[in-house]
């Protein structure tokens, strides 16, 4: 396996930080960015309806604390998948990684590790899988997409398998790239090597690999590819970008054991709705056949609240990962989760919400208006 | 024909223009008009509510994506009133065209043809509609006002029949000019052979025809009119300017091939509804008796996703195909419809529908708030 | 008569104005006003949410106009209470009028007879009752406050009868002054003759007319204060200022002819909701036995067709009125009044409506949101 | 008793102030603070939503004014948990008081007894409860956390007792401190001796209650905890922090005599509903059984109208008289008070309504949008 040969840079130790909130991270972070680095991460598709709304939706509800509940100490202990959590959290993946810091997803890895966070490594990234997965100890998700042929699928499931990953996760909702106006208009592009890490082996192989994700043609994958791919998968699967009644259905019928509520933060197809808003539709026709997670838009420990209370066994957290990688490399990535963590405690414990299976419907209210 | 004697300056060669987004043609515009030309290109009437509302409309509908639909390359071609057409785009009329490019809608006209989008031609414009009509080939309507007699009426008709019109598009919501405050607060009005270029034949003739053109004044003409015109006219009616049941009921008891939900661009009666909202209860009216389109507020692939989501056939552009001719030209156009329909392709593909016959009421959802 | 030896400098003569629309007489206003003079006239109450509730109101209508309706000119006359207005407006009582021009509403008695509009004369003003009647010929309103003792009250009827007014307008919202915090900030109250114009006789009873004035105090007038006052005026009378079907009932009860909708623009109790919101309350309780008047946030000829298409008889304006009174006196005034009913012709001709009787509950629908 | 030795610096003479509304007391107190202590003051937890929220609320209603009321001078007087009240309102307890000014609470105390205002004077104080409850006459109500010992606490309610303390009043929001983004952006705590004024006794006894103030780490207490005290506690007992019919129902199991609906002005759980939104829910949860107070986002006369319109009995001001305090000391207290109390019964005159009875749920409607 080429990636085998691939040097990694040793990651510089992270630097002590001491952000006290998010607002901060994402103060930091365009100032590490070029102007395009910034627009590829902050930015989303079209006009942003969907990247704002996602944010938006959280407003909409209101929570309902129990005072006098006696919590001194909270848990926010769980697990995914059977992969043991020290928080209802996952990183989501993030392609064309080491444009926001040369240790790309390694130091996501990293930081996830150290506080008992599973990530969900990005197939389209500079490092190859398995130096990804050498960096840290721990339970570790692959994302892979849903293109090209079967075999190729499978052969990067099997690298992952091999590599240790404990679950696959197959994003559905990019058949190709969003319209994604602020690039666009500075005429930016990721370049190769910033996402083509894992098209490994010998050079016509690897220009396939590279050519199978290149955006702006369309997948010829249905959900009975998927279907039919995975007896052959050895891990438990997620499928991300389901938003709908009818595709939870399906990803229920293709024997997947996870699906993400997910619009790829507004990156995508913007005027699809809040992933907050789509939740009890998908839960509804889940009907408790398959693990739900969700992302987009969490930016705080109460926004784990509310998405746990809606129904939510998880959250991912994705460009505010990256903000913190982008600010700080893992230390940066660390600050992050460990704020979101903090703060979910601290809400848990003004709830009156001492673990995770006492954050119920209850807990939430819709906003008067 | 008066209108073979005059000059037209051959329009430059369109320079390769390299537009990534239409915020860009927007931004451009202004840059190249008079402030008296761009508050009459980009203002409305009133308030100017019913110009925000129509923009407004499309964020309160949401796309529900459908993944893994194994689309690949999806076709955006239909057709309307028989004319076929490359996406179910047309371009909307604009009076005064000069006003924005020496071409005028020559150039839109051009543009159009190059596309394979099909071109509504103003009657109030410099251009006569015979020169208009020999600008390209390809399917073209004649835009015509309900102004004046029965017999003036009909001879414009059949100017535009012999031209090789395919279609007749009347505008109802114009009998004299809206409450434009932007231009008002400038004390502009488009110069005379801004928009007299179809006032043609011997002097008085001649400024009978411009005098017709004059607003406020009102207009004798009633739904009797229109049916009673109607037979003699050979080629498919459209009406624009419907936005109500009693309309639409109207115009099909008049028998029109099709109906315009249009005000006007927000730029006849200030608050009126937008023509996203009024889209239902004209379908309903109409009950499948007439073809439907609307125009207003689309700026977006997405927009067009959700006018045809909620039962429209075509859509209009008026405002943006003109900020394009400000901007550029016929090159500015061609820019604008190429940048709509490649959005309408890319937002298909991800939101999983291989052609229009897909596009349903399934694909959206009212927005949440 | 006192106010027969009260000398009334000649206004100077109308210079010709050129306003083309409210806006630019808003923005002249403040700039020929002290800052003193100009918070009064344009602040209002506490939050001033009342105030910015009143124009929103407007914004939750849409208009449904009718096309093809073959209105050529269309009549916007009709009459109230018995007097004929060229439009469905008159202006609105102001106090201390001459804050804003020296000729107070001399000015705009003037100009309102000018138009055909029927002014309501402030009692609280500069200018005594019978000068201002001298001014112009043309109905008049006479308004009085419902203060002091039945006796005073009833006197200053008579004077008004005998001044040829042709109704009484009662002002029931004002026991004392809100709590207008843009003067307040200011340390600003009038100077007393800018309001006392109408305490005149003997130095005492002047003096006690102008304590019966002043704010602060409460009124002990109630309902059958009116009530029984009601047989001693021979004219109609109005009250000014119900809100709510109790006060509607109550004025029916009374024997009042006519109520109008208001929340004095504003400047009396911060939080009342918006007139337009509360016009259907007032006419379900009225049931066709009393005129129904409204005023607050009428700034456009669309605003006149909403309020009238939700069964108001007529509109007053108050506001605007004085903002063209401190423009330009009295040609300001004439100049607010002439645009008002041009955007109101106007916008009958586009909705299709030929005269106020064809003005109803179908020309308008709620906004979307 | 160690609060005796303590030194009270004699407050100045209170300047006379001249504050026409509480927009200029808001506008002075940043200028008397450092920029820590004025986030402290004016920040809320989180993204501050239910900060904005509470004061959102009100305008979520609408007041129903009665007109020709015949009210001359209305009464606000009233009387809660048997305590006579000049106005329906109380001063809500603030911590770290010396922050804003260096007689603290001491100032709060003195300016509500001058206006007839019950203070609820805060545990967490630099001034003793006996200092404070010496430093003037009147009923006050003594502020204690639900935290610590079931003995500590019993010991500070008798300390209160035993200094005149009419009241109790338990914080229930408060287990542990909210999250506050704008001070942790500062890196800013309030020092030790700006809370611990009731830390008094030994060395080791004053640290430990020092310790049990310290935030972070959550509270024991349950409703329990309190049923077991309130019979040793021989005053009227509120608890402040309650938001659901759950804790209503809590509240009066545990033998409280009413409940403060509260989020602590929103500094405490972010995302928690405004107090107003509550009301409804805790007052029917209560059937009558709890005298009802609100507090969060009264900043107006009218507010105070809404509340007591939807069931409050009284409500508490914190922000807005701490503001006061800020600016000006003891006179920047009574300042505040004042404008609420003349706003409040200028708003009574104008609603036609002449004391607190007349007050009820017809003065309210919803707002329209």
């Amino acid at each position: 396996m080429a990636s085998q040969s691939m040097t990694v840079s040793p990651p510089p130790a992270p630097a002590p930080t001491q952000f006290t909130t998010l607002g901060e991270v994402y103060e930091t972070a365009p100032r590490m960015l070029s102007p395009e680095a910034w627009a590829y991460l902050d930015g989303g598709a079209g006009a942003e309806e969907t990247l704002a709304d996602n944010l938006r939706a959280f407003q909409r509800w209101r929570l309902r604390p129990r005072c006098l509940a006696g919590v001194v100490t909270p848990s926010t202990a769980t697990q995914f998948l059977g992969m043991p959590l020290a928080a209802p959290i996952l990183t989501a993946p993030i392609g064309s990684d080491i444009l926001f810091h040369p240790d790309g997803q390694c130091a996501t890895v990293r930081a996830a590790a150290r506080r008992g966070i599973v990530p969900v490594v990005s197939e389209a990234s500079h490092w190859p899988l398995e130096t990804v997965a050498a960096c840290a100890d721990g339970p570790k998700v692959m994302q892979l997409h849903a293109w090209g042929g079967r075999d190729e699928f499978l052969a990067l499931v099997e690298r992952a398998e091999r590599a240790g990953f404990s679950a696959i996760c197959v994003t559905i909702d990019c058949p190709t790239l969003g319209w994604r106006e602020r690039i666009m208009r500075r005429r930016f592009t990721p370049r190769d090597d910033a996402w083509t890490g894992n098209c490994v082996g010998p050079p016509g192989a690897a220009a396939a690999a590279a050519a199978r994700l290149s955006g702006g043609r369309g997948s010829e994958w249905t959900w009975e590819t998927l279907a039919d791919a995975r007896p052959a998968i050895g891990l438990p699967v997620m499928v991300k970008g389901v938003l709908t009644a009818e595709d939870a259905e399906a990803a229920v019928a293709a024997g997947v054991d996870a699906v993400v509520v997910s619009n790829h933060g507004g990156r995508q197809l913007d005027g699809v709705p809040a992933t907050l808003d789509q939740l009890p539709e998908v839960l509804e026709a889940g009907r408790g056949r398959v693990a739900v997670a969700l992302d987009g838009g969490i930016r705080r420990g109460t926004d784990v609240l509310k998405a746990l209370a809606l129904g939510a066994d998880v959250v991912l957290v994705g460009r505010a990962a990256a903000m913190g990688l982008a600010a700080a490399g893992e230390p940066g990535v660390a600050a992050v989760l460990r704020l979101l963590v903090e703060e979910l405690e601290r809400s848990m414990l003004l709830a009156g919400r001492a673990d995770l299976r006492e954050i119920d419907r209850s807990l939430v209210r819709r906003s008067a208006d």
